[in-house]
């Protein structure tokens, strides 16, 4: 199927989005009346941009307050309307879509609008175009799709059809079922957004809040399949109404519209991408650093040892169990500083993970970097994060390991040997683009968001997880651009007994974060813990939390270097979450610490 | 009365969101749960730093879901209860704040609430302490004010008493007419906070968007008037949880809290704070600029004619008819380039304005500036713009014209004589604080606040002027933080006949902003302009909007002169607006052009 996508829903100028648009792959454009308005373009040069751009103009929305109106107001849309008819004509569109009015003075007529509707449609038949009316949530007397296909039914006039938009169908809780009772040739349009389940005027919701489809909580495939039942051979297009993606990279977000567009098929039947292959495990996590000394003490202190360097560059691998972290200090460590750069996955089969990244449009790394290296498949995730997907028999002996030279044995298990989740902040606009990402491309399951009160700002979180939590990732991003607060990022480590790992990590040198005493004591006024248990998470830092079924959730902090920490945490009795409960305190101390600087 | 500001109403740590408090001038603070766990100070500490301070601790919240519970659930409320109360003896707190319930084994059993919180009481009475039982308006059982206090009224004892939160109490719509029904001395504390009328779910709206009275939309005011009638003598104090406060510079935050409770005192007649002074019109504007050559040719182009020279300092004065422009090529221009950074308005009591202003806490500048200039009053508002109020029989005799030499005779009006309005970006966090000062300070009236689309995001702009609109500013913010939009400031200057305004400045050598040739087929489509008026529109780049009562705007752009520029603005038929309609296609044009670049 074709797929679309309207201006409104990109940043920047009509020449920005359309490029934007095509980068992205879309195959035409919805184009919105303020974006040509505002465009020194004349339409026949942006007629000549799409087509050399390779984009069709699938719709025009200049429409609005135009049906079951008094004829002298009437008559006057109808001049307006003329104009409008002969500006689509230079501009090569021939789709219009008229919504349904809140003009004060329209009335409560079916008749009346199909009257109206119809001698539109016939005005517009004599330019070529046809009319789409689509019924807005907030429409004075027409609101639900089922009324507006009413009308222009008894409208009947060839040029006259619906259009369908997601938004206000589903924002409405409307039954999208009845959709296969409209014919699929009168099914002029179908517009698609999703939106986060907030209770609040729906016009604000529609204005302000609308996501891409499956960064919602609405049911958009389900509506799509009603639509392709009735045989309607439109493109899906995406009308987004959005305050973040008007200030982001259009891109970045264009690319984010089409994958969700390629989810959307996919789970229709339209299209069938190869399909995801979920990783089994974390295979390694990847540092660089301009200064491999700090990060050498820390890990050691953390139980692992340095075993083996990679032949042809400057990365070491450190292991403890089935830990395995590379210490990169390659030119990128130059640029950024110490940080968390790349994850490796262990994927059942890699390169059908990279063949599914591929097309849900996830950049494609280079797959050897060296011609005597292993052959590795790795894309690039929205916030730049290296995703390495890695084979071998078991995660204990992954094809990348022969690329490295042995130094010594790996050590043995102290307690720490597994990776229990990795804490990826998030450039700002990227949050609902990354849920999608790491959902659709790895088939990780999403939990729901979550807002963790830092002292200088709310920042919103979203764990992703593979079905037996071998793999969880951990999303955050900070409430506003330029948040210094998340450019940290962590690895968690599990624990059987986390008390015992933190005491030996102090005890080898290492440095946890300090956690106030007046935590400990609000600790002791909710939970009836152990005066002793009590007395070493007061000694170490150590943070606990409890869910309603009795999971307990026990955890402490490294003290930063350059970007990266580590977590130390035990989870018990079932334990699902992060600690989010925490999270304020963690994020106060480590500023009081001076550990979440800005670069 | 004293006032108070709870600590989650400011950014920071606790230390932090102490020192701003004391700076502003507030008497007391109540502490919030999660600060005081957050911060390595312990409670003697804290108590110590707020005394040094010059701050009481009003109250202290951490008791939630504590009443009408099941006997083992709420002997486990009890055994939290009492370490609080240990907690609060430390801290030397002596109110608690407890709200009511929405724990899920919570009964609806008023006679049980009842017992319970005597009980809590009972205990609180031992350690010296006062609880304050608060409905949420999303309480379980209990969620307006005046169920809250049949409970306590049926629990009677001595240490229990109601808390009255304007946000609950309003934005249920519940009449506070009723508060008066209630006895002064078990009206243990009031909080306040104001919040603008969205239709969103309540817990959302109280959680992220709630601001200071005067701010918002709600007659808090009205609801203080009720409390005082009962004989209330404890503080007022603000408690406002907002996205944005948590992101901002707690001091200016602090300020902007404690003036909402000075006009809330003076609405309320429990302060008497000086008069406001209106300003009677724009005495003048002030740009500075480190070279005045491109400046002079867009004022010469503009008809204004260098009349004078400042006496001791870098400022020449230009006028024309009642236009009167100074530009400063003193030091402050060297550090941020060309800009609108003082403003002088007329005042028929510039001492008395001033009084005023620095009762509400507006930063007082010097009087003097050498001591042969006339002494001039002057504020800096929250943006740091200079406030300065001009006295002087006429505003064409203004004495502070007598520190300018005079260079030529005034130039005649040449129809662009009078400033219309002054549009003032405002730093991101500061546009409701800006609001409610050009109210409080200047007496001015605020217009409702409306969304411009621009290219790269939403902006927000609200208007204020007095009564016969001499004196009008328009108050612009950015979506988020850092947005390079809203760097440019301009000065609209009215005129009878906008097309030969903009004429005349095109043929003096002016450059217009060019508008899309697009803009004006849609102005055709609709409107019935005759065509040689359009023609002229399209030539010179004028813009046109129609208010529903007739009323007419048409308004042209000048190109920016480092972070200003001029728009030429022509209003009829009664037009109050600013043409916010057109702001897309303006803003779009300028970024087209070049004329809105960071810095």
């Amino acid at each position: 199927m074709r797929t679309a996508i309207a201006t409104v829903c990109l940043s920047g100028s009509l020449t920005e989005k359309l490029t934007a648009a095509a980068r992205a792959g879309f195959d035409g454009v919805e184009i919105f009346e303020n974006d040509l308005l505002a465009s020194p373009l004349t339409p026949e040069e942006i007629r000549a941009r799409c087509a050399d751009l390779g984009l069709t103009i699938d719709l025009y929305q200049p429409m609005r307050d135009l049906e079951a109106l008094p004829e002298d107001e009437f008559a006057r849309a109808l001049r307006r309307a003329r104009h409008k008819f002969e500006l689509m004509r230079r501009l090569g569109a021939d789709t219009v879509l008229v919504c349904s009015s809140v003009h004060p003075l329209a009335v409560d007529d079916d008749a009346l609008a199909a009257e109206q509707l119809a001698r539109l449609a016939g005005l517009a038949h004599e330019h070529g175009i046809r009319v789409a009316y689509e019924a807005l949530a907030w429409g004075r007397h027409v609101s639900t799709y089922d009324h507006a296909w009413r009308i222009v039914e008894a409208a009947d006039h060839p040029a006259l059809g619906t259009c369908l938009d997601s938004f206000h169908i589903l924002s409405r809780g409307s039954d999208p079922k009845g959709i296969e009772d409209i014919p699929g040739e009168k099914i002029f349009f179908l517009q698609l957004a999703d939106a986060p389940r907030l209770a609040m005027d729906v016009l604000q919701w529609s204005r302000h809040y609308r996501c891409f489809p499956g960064q919602g909580g609405f049911d958009v495939a389900g509506l799509v399949r009603h639509v392709l039942a009735t045989g309607y051979t439109g493109p899906l297009s995406l009308e987004v109404f959005n305050d973040v993606f008007r200030q982001a990279d259009p891109g970045p977000t264009a690319v984010d519209g089409r994958r969700s567009l390629l989810v959307l098929q996919e789970q229709t039947g339209a299209a069938t991408p190869p399909e995801p292959v979920v990783p089994t495990g974390i295979a390694f996590a990847e540092l660089v650093t301009p200064d491999p000394a700090p990060l050498a003490a820390v890990l050691g202190a953390l139980g692992f040892t340095r075993t083996a360097r990679h032949r042809g560059k400057p990365v070491d691998l450190w292991e403890q169990g089935d830990a395995r972290i590379l210490v990169n200090t390659g030119p990128a460590a130059r640029r950024d500083g110490t940080r968390l750069a790349a994850i490796g996955l262990q994927s059942p089969d890699p390169a059908g993970a990279a063949r599914r990244a591929e097309a849900l449009l996830a950049p494609v790394l280079p797959r050897r970097r060296a011609p005597e290296d292993a052959p590795l498949d790795a894309v690039a995730a929205p916030d730049g994060t290296e995703l390495f997907f890695c084979g071998g028999r078991t995660p204990r002996q992954p094809d990348w390991r022969a690329d490295f030279t042995d130094l010594a044995p790996s050590a043995p298990d102290t307690g720490t040997g597994r990776i229990d989740h990795l804490a990826l902040t998030q450039p700002w606009h990227h949050f609902d683009e990354a849920a999608l990402f790491h959902r659709a491309v790895l088939g990780l399951n999403a939990q729901e968001s979550v807002d963790l009160a830092d002292p200088y700002g709310l920042l919103r979180s979203r764990a992703v997880a593979n079905a037996d939590g071998s793999v969880r990732l951990a999303l955050t991003v900070g409430a506003a651009p330029g948040d210094a607060t998340v450019h940290a990022r962590h690895i968690a480590l599990a624990c059987d007994d986390v008390v015992a790992a933190a005491r030996r990590f102090r005890a080898a040198g290492g440095r946890l974060l300090p956690v106030p005493a007046n935590y400990h004591d609000d600790l002791a006024a909710r939970f009836d813990l152990p005066e002793e248990e009590l007395a070493a998470y007061r000694e170490l830092g150590i943070l606990y939390d409890r869910d309603p079924d009795g999971g307990e959730f026990r955890h402490c902090y490294t003290r930063t270097t350059g970007h990266v920490f580590f977590e130390l945490v035990q989870r018990d009795g079932g334990y699902q979450g992060y600690g989010a409960a925490n999270a304020p305190v963690r994020l106060a101390a480590q500023h009081t610490a001076g550990d979440l600087t800005g670069g």
